[in-house]
């Protein structure tokens, strides 16, 4: 890959990890390895020309490869950078001994570009509304008070199954835009009790959560989640927090999600369609609600 | 919908907007009216009990719609409010006369809740990673010192027909994840020149323009942009500040996606799939490279 003039430290990194899941499908149980996007924190810091000192700009969620180039990206769509002239060295810091910080990239910039960079932390409201800044490990992830998980209740494959079916059939008075992402609560009996929509999955699940606050009905204990895409981190993290015991989507779960749903006691379904399923974590809440008939 | 003791004020806002489309579908074209999901600025402020001095905690987009409740459940997922005892009352602001405002909640919260919202933004890194936060009108989306966007090119509709398919098999040493989002730059003769891939759309997009930018090739004036899920107003964002013409989207635009292209001279696609697409904005750059042979 053709570089041009600036100096960049490029580390190879796995973009995918191997993770054991359980798949369901036809009333049958297969345990496998399969492959998961991996989701990590990478923090991006910026020093400037001439000077050792340097200040963490801001830390995002993201697939590992490429983060020289994601820095660079940011740094310019926010407008710390105006040009290739602003960078001196964007790098990967060296490694210490027993400490691993492949999740950052140090920025060393012009005076002009540092200023802005300045400028901007200090014009900026807190930015958490993704859930994501400023929070790196799987224990800051989860919220220290959060309630215990309910582990008693168990569901059955099928009632996972109708899951997708019964969001989209309450979704669909905005199915005309194809835009906007559904989160259902259902309880384990399969019964839908809200649902929420907007054009972020994590919108949808906060205003899902935020209504059952506002009734009073937190921890949502007894209820499952189910969310129209893909289950990153943040979904998890919300389900954590909100002592929801099972989050299902319909689509790919990220990493992140599924290390977070294990240490915070959740059951994690993905690729919820087609009559079929898998379990990443905390498998003992899927269970046939009687032994299935083996004569038929 | 019942609520509990908390008194709350709720707007009725529509998450759906009618907009104008060309369709352009075996050859022919169709100007229709379509509905897009809503993507708007909504301003989350606090309120000490017992006082009327706020402040403003966090800007997200969002599709408007049971506002109150989001508020409520980003307040708890970001550990502001522990629970409904925390909250003093939620509502959208009173309207002046000529000043729109129901982009805003007011959360009037106990003084302990305060305190950790406080200190919350005290402790929190600049957050517009997700390219969101503290930008609220479309001027203040569109980089002050943007490259002009070329208008010179013209793409042929069979160029665009087979991007995705371009960029999937690009994609494919990832495809096992099911969970990776790529962004593609072609060129207007339909030539991949590079695509980068993460969990994130966003992330993809940065990825792609900052490696552009290490190569000294930004304004990147000649490109097409092509994401692999929907066009949200970031990604269109990028593309303005990038000098990018053209935005192709396989899924829906936000409404937010549509008024940002149109502002910053944007051609902007989407539902680019099943030999099909609609152009939303600037759609002179879209035009067959000759007559359509009728005598067939």
């Amino acid at each position: 890959m053709r570089r041009g003039a600036i100096r960049a430290t490029i580390p190879a990194m796995n973009p995918v990890e191997r993770v054991r899941v359980r798949t369901i499908e036809g009333g049958r149980d297969a345990d496998r390895d399969d492959d998961v996007a991996v989701e990590e924190p990478l923090a991006i810091q910026i020093r400037r020309e001439g000077s050792e000192a340097g200040f963490a700009f801001v830390t995002t969620m993201r697939t590992p490869g490429n983060d020289v180039e994601l820095a660079a990206g940011l740094l310019f769509g926010e407008g710390v950078i105006e040009g290739p002239g602003d960078v001196v060295r964007l790098a990967v810091p060296d490694t210490p001994v027993g400490k691993r910080d492949d999740n950052v990239v140090v920025a060393t910039l012009r005076s002009a570009a540092v200023d802005r960079a300045e400028k901007l932390q200090r014009a900026s409201v807190m930015g958490s509304a993704c859930g994501v800044c400023g929070k790196t490990t799987i224990d800051n992830l989860i919220p220290a008070g959060r309630p215990a998980i309910a582990d008693r209740l168990r569901v059955d494959p099928e009632i996972l199954l109708a899951l997708p079916r019964r969001l989209r059939e309450k979704q669909s008075i905005f199915a005309s835009t194809g835009g906007l992402h559904a989160a259902g609560l259902f309880t384990f009996a399969g019964e839908l009790e809200e649902v929420r929509e907007d054009i972020g999955r994590h919108n949808a699940t906060d205003k899902l959560v935020g209504t059952c606050l506002l009734r009073g009905r937190i921890p949502i204990s007894g209820g499952i989640l189910a969310v129209s895409g893909r289950a990153g981190f943040e979904i998890v993290q919300k389900a954590v927090a909100a002592g929801i015991p099972l989050v299902a989507s319909v689509s790919a779960p990220s990493s992140l999600a599924i290390a977070l749903a294990d240490a915070g006691g959740v059951t994690l379904i993905g690729f919820l369609r087609d009559r079929r399923f898998n379990v990443y974590s905390h498998r003992h809440r899927v269970a046939a609600s009687q032994a299935p008939d083996s004569s038929g």
